[in-house]
Parts: structure tokens; C-alpha cells; sequence
């Protein structure tokens, strides 16, 4: 048998909308953005959705928006994927690090409490696999120290804090469409906001900074972050399935959860009571990470590891991140964490024999 | 009638490829990418291309590649599109102005020579409209100072410059392929480079910065600037009629220019006899120029300004280039260039409509 890690789920209904935005001519930024934007706005009950070319676009547009520069500094999980540290530092802020709670690997409160100091300027958390952290705690640090919280939903389509949806958090949120994600507009992303002006301001940003006024008149450094109307229109088709695909993904963890609920030397994903889980990743804690990877890809099964290095041992941080100290759950964790293959065309038959598999590989190693 | 200034030339070339794409269900960077690629980097003869999301990036990434950073100056032309300079601003580098040349419209290379300093790393000229600058002078430069020299050639594709092509010249090269470009990938752009080490280079950078045979592992920092196959899908298509495009913007530019040729009060578009000129832009210098547009306007005939406003009085550069000195020529064409439509679909009758509108404009307000 051959699995893949993930695989997009696209048909009939993608190819309906590339088709008819192809026919129209009109396949740069336009009217199918706007239906994109205005349909996960709705969803997600947030005033404001600014979609752009990428998960890392947004998160540019969101640090950019909020007037992030040299000098300032933002607090991000050492744990995290490089383009959250990448975004700060193309507003040549410095990325401070904190530590993650060791049970769903997100940032942990206590941790961003220590690393205030008066050049912070916005807390960055991300939900790690789709998990919210703990938004409570966050948001109370931010307002005590008046701080921006800037959410990196990038998995978190579809997950839920407290009743309240992520990619909804703080001042701005972001969210990713790339291929591997939930739903896809094959590259992609938005901002989310609540705020009238931070949305114009992300708006202009995203086309150059240009203002909307004005053709070829610039008031602030924007980007060409725009996504395309043929992109959105895979979104459009990707985002009608998004119910059946969140549903499709909670069963194939509960499967795995049930397939994995006595076997030892392995760590189950540990689900907050506060969350809706959109599984984006099905994460295990496990010892002999590479031994089971091997067993595992010699038996057709793709694994990913999200993520096998920390920000501060990333090689592009060396000089950027010198002198810093270690962070010894996010360490442990990039060690010892493997996420099991879930996509929506997944059988039961498929499933079965990741456990099964997955099962003797704990087993020959992991004892 | 309504003419539009420009209008992509989208059709069943283009939705066969994308269709074939969309049913291949790899819609994401892959092998219609390499094959777009791969015919561009022929056609000009160059060793490689790496394709991107925008222009814009493809000049992020040169400067990343080239390692330009704070502290360092790169030369640009006053009178450019925005991205050039921002994409230096990106690098924290100083973008340091060159007044241009009053017939191409091109950085000067002798403003060029007054503008070098120790801290100056690269030169980075356009070709205006698609139009060559003098490169034999600004490679002379760049060897005597030690200077990489990166080409943007963002609305160059199909130009050349002493039978050479241009997209070719320097360290590196980049193009657009904008909609509103000579050929479309929808968004999206491209790096040219004949240096192995600096092709590697780019297409790390393009992918996040990750290291190509160790996953999620980051030796530089890089950002998501991978172009999807579906866009390339509109790339291929559009390439093969390149030839085609290129022929009948060479016979609008012709009849204008024998259109306009006996009118006074406009100043016809000069062509060095170095160069073939893609057309891109058809540019004219007018008086009063406003109300020429307002004008053309009002008989339906869409009209751009490239560009109204050169850098340093753009408002995101007044921090940035304060206490800079002025740049006469750069304002002087800023203040009466204008752009006719120009696109593959017009046809005779729309043309003489144009010459014809255009004349009485000037006429009217030009004496």
C-alpha cells in the first residue's frame, strides 16, 4: 500500500470554477477574491478578510499593518514553522522566543510573561496542528502590557476556542491555503480583522501599497501580495467542502486515537477541553523518532514531522538568535514528534494499516 | 467605442492547459513550473530561470541572492515602478536615485558614476517600456567599481540590446508576468542567472529558504514565493504566442508613430538603433497632460501613466530619501509622459479611432 502524507482533495467542482473564471478572462485579483474573502469572513463571523498569495504574505501584511519595525521586538513560539520568525524579520524586528507547553505544543503563557520587555510590540502565538492556545491567557497578557496580539492561524481553519472560531483571535489574525492545508487555493492565504482600518491599510499593502485612490501613488512600502481570481477560485470549490472535510479528519483521529489508546512508548495528542480540534495535524510523541520514520516510509506510509528543528537551531537564526537560550520543550518536542498521514480520499482500509503499522514500529523500537 | 489600455490575451490555448492541470490534481509547484522554466530560460538563451509569484519577488530574491543588506546602496533609476525600490527597502539596503536619460527614459549611466559610493553594492537599471538602457556603459561601471549589476527587466521579455536579449544581462535578470504584461502567468515572475550558485541560491530563497534535501530545515531566510502550476499552465500557453504578441505590438507601435508623426506639440518614442523594443509602454510626452487624458477619457479610450511619480516624491520614500536632491529629467518626464492602449486584440479600426482621438486631444490642448 502506498499513503501519502496528504493529498488535496480536488474533483469536478474546482475544475468547474477554474473553468468558468478562465472563460470570463478575468483571472487576475478580482471578483472571485472578493466572493472568496466575503464567504470566510461570514464563516468565520469576522468583519474583514484580506486574501492574499500566502500564509507568509499574511503574516507580512499583518506585522507590516500593525507598523512592526526595527527595533521592535515580537514574541513567537520557539516552535514554530520558519515563516513566523521569517515575517518578523522582514520588518527587521527581532523574534523573541518562548517556550511551549509541553502538552499541545503551543506557546506557553508563563513563558511570553518573562520575555516582556519595553521593546515588545505584539505577541505572535500560532495553533499548533489547528490547537488554539490558551487565547485567555494571551490576551490578558497583551492588554496588561498593551501589547498586539497577532494570531497564526495557518492551521486553524475550522478549529474553535471557548466556542469562538480561531483565525478570530487578537487584533489580526492569518490564516494558509497552501496545498497541504485543510482547504486549499493551491498557494495562499488571508487576514482576518475586526477593524475597519487595519483592514483598508492590510488592503493597500497588498497591492504595492498603492493607494486605492490613486493608480501608481504609494504612501506606505507594500508588496505584491495579491491572489488571483484562478487561485480563488479553487478556494471557492475547496471551501464548499470545508464541513466534510473537518468531519472526514475528527474521524480519522478518533480511529487513530482508538487504535492507539493501549499501546506503550507512545504519546497520544493531548485535545483541550477549550478547543474544537481541526486536525490539521495528527501529532504522536514518540523516542526513536527516525527509526520509526524509516520502518514506516519502507511500508509505503508517508510521515511528516512538523517541525524537526526549533527557530533558535535553525541555521538562518544562528547569527540573528546569538546568545540565546535553549527552550527545553520545544526541544524535546521537535525530537520526539511524528504526524500520522490524514487526507479526505483516506479509506478505512488505508487507516487500518497506518495503525497496524504504526503498531509495530512502537513496538520494535519504542520499548 | 471603449478601448481599454491593455487587455490579456486569454484563450483556448490557455483553458486547455489549465483544464489538463487541474485534472492532473498537481496544481501546486511542479512539473508544468519546470516546463515554463525551461522554455523561457531557451528563448533567451540563458542557463537558468527560476519562476515566482511576481515580479516584485523575483527582485527579492535577486537582492536576497545577491546578499544585499542594511548598510549597503543599490542604484536605481528616480523614474521606475515602486517594486524597485521597495524590493531594496525589503534588504533594509539604501535604494540611492540616478536621474534618467530624457529620450529612453532610462538611468543615466553618467548620473550612475556621480551616485557610487563604498557603501554601493549593485546597479539595478529597468528597461523602460521594455526598452534596453545602455548597457555596454552600465557593465563598464559595474566591472571598474566592483558592482553586481541585476537587470530588471520586468516589462523586457522579447527585447534585445546589441542582439543580445535583454531579461539576460548583469549577475541576474528578472521578469513580470503581470497581467497587464507582454505574456501573463496571471502573477508572477521569473530570475535569470547564467552563475549555478546563485540559480541554487534563488531557488532556496523561492521555497522558504529550506534546505532542498533536508525538509523543514532553513539555511537562509527565505519567504514563499513559488509559483503554483496552475499559473504556470497560463505561462506555457501564453509563451507560445509570444512571437505572435511581439509582431503586432511592433505594427500598433508603427502606426502610431506614422499616425502621429506629422503632429505637433508631442514628442514621438524614441528607439535607440542599439535595441529592439518589445513595446510594453508606447510612450509620448505631452503638455498638459490631464486634460489630454480627461479627454481620451471621455471618448472611451482607456490611458496609463508609467509613471506620475517619480520615487522620491513617492510618499513611502520621503522618510526613507529625505533631504534628497531633486532629479529633473525623472520629474520633468513624469509630469508629461503618457501611455497608449496597446494590446493583441486591437484591431485597425481601433487603432486610427485612437490616432485619430489622440490628435484632436493634442490639437485641442498641446498648442
Amino acid at each position: 500500500m502506498k499513503i501519502p502524507w496528504a493529498m488535496p482533495y480536488i474533483g469536478e467542482e474546482e475544475l468547474k470554477e477554474v473553468i468558468d473564471t478562465v472563460k470570463s478572462t478575468w483571472v487576475s485579483m478580482g471578483p472571485r477574491v472578493k466572493k472568496f474573502e466575503e464567504m470566510v469572513a461570514e464563516y468565520l463571523g469576522i468583519k474583514h478578510a484580506i486574501a492574499v498569495n500566502s500564509g507568509t504574505a499574511a503574516l507580512d501584511v499583518a506585522l507590516k499593518a500593525l507598523k512592526i519595525g526595527p527595533g521592535d521586538e515580537v514574541i513567537i513560539p520557539a516552535f514554530t514553522y520558519i515563516a513566523t520568525a521569517n515575517a518578523v524579520v522582514y520588518q527587521h524586528a527581532k523574534p523573541v522566543l518562548a517556550d511551549i507547553d509541553p502538552k499541545t505544543f503551543n506557546i506557553d503563557p508563563e513563558d511570553v510573561n518573562e520575555k516582556i520587555t519595553k521593546k515588545t510590540k505584539c505577541i505572535l502565538p500560532i495553533d499548533y496542528g489547528g490547537q488554539a492556545p490558551d487565547y485567555d491567557a494571551l490576551l490578558e497578557i497583551a492588554e496588561d502590557h498593551n501589547l498586539f496580539l497577532l494570531e497564526d492561524g495557518a492551521e486553524a481553519l475550522g478549529g474553535e476556542y471557548k466556542g469562538k472560531k480561531t483565525c478570530t483571535f487578537g487584533d489580526l489574525a492569518t490564516v494558509s491555503f497552501h496545498a497541504a492545508k485543510l482547504i486549499t487555493s493551491v498557494e495562499g492565504g488571508m487576514v482576518f480583522t475586526d477593524d475597519d482600518k487595519l483592514a483598508e491599510l492590510c488592503r493597500i499593502i497588498r497591492n504595492q501599497g498603492e493607494d486605492p485612490n490613486r493608480k501608481y501613488y504609494h504612501p506606505v512600502i507594500g508588496h505584491n501580495y495579491r491572489m488571483s481570481d484562478l487561485h480563488a477560485a479553487i478556494g471557492i470549490a475547496q471551501f464548499r467542502r470545508l464541513p466534510e472535510i473537518l468531519e472526514k479528519r475528527r474521524k480519522i483521529a478518533e480511529r487513530y486515537n482508538e487504535g492507539f489508546k493501549d499501546l506503550d512508548g507512545v504519546e497520544l495528542p493531548y485535545v483541550s477541553e477549550h478547543v474544537k480540534h481541526p486536525w490539521f495535524f495528527y501529532p504522536l510523541l514518540v523516542d526513536n523518532r527516525d527509526k520509526i520514520i524509516e520502518y514506516l516510509n519502507s511500508k509505503g506510509i508517508g510521515i511528516r514531522v512538523g517541525w524537526p528543528v526549533p527557530i533558535h537551531k535553525q541555521p538562518a537564526y544562528r547569527e540573528i538568535l546569538k546568545g540565546e537560550q535553549r527552550y527545553p520543550v520545544a526541544e524535546e518536542v521537535a525530537e520526539r514528534i511524528i504526524n500520522l498521514p490524514m487526507y479526505h480520499a483516506m479509506t478505512e482500509e488505508e487507516q487500518n494499516y497506518v495503525i497496524e503499522t504504526f503498531k509495530e514500529a512502537v513496538n520494535k523500537f519504542c520499548r
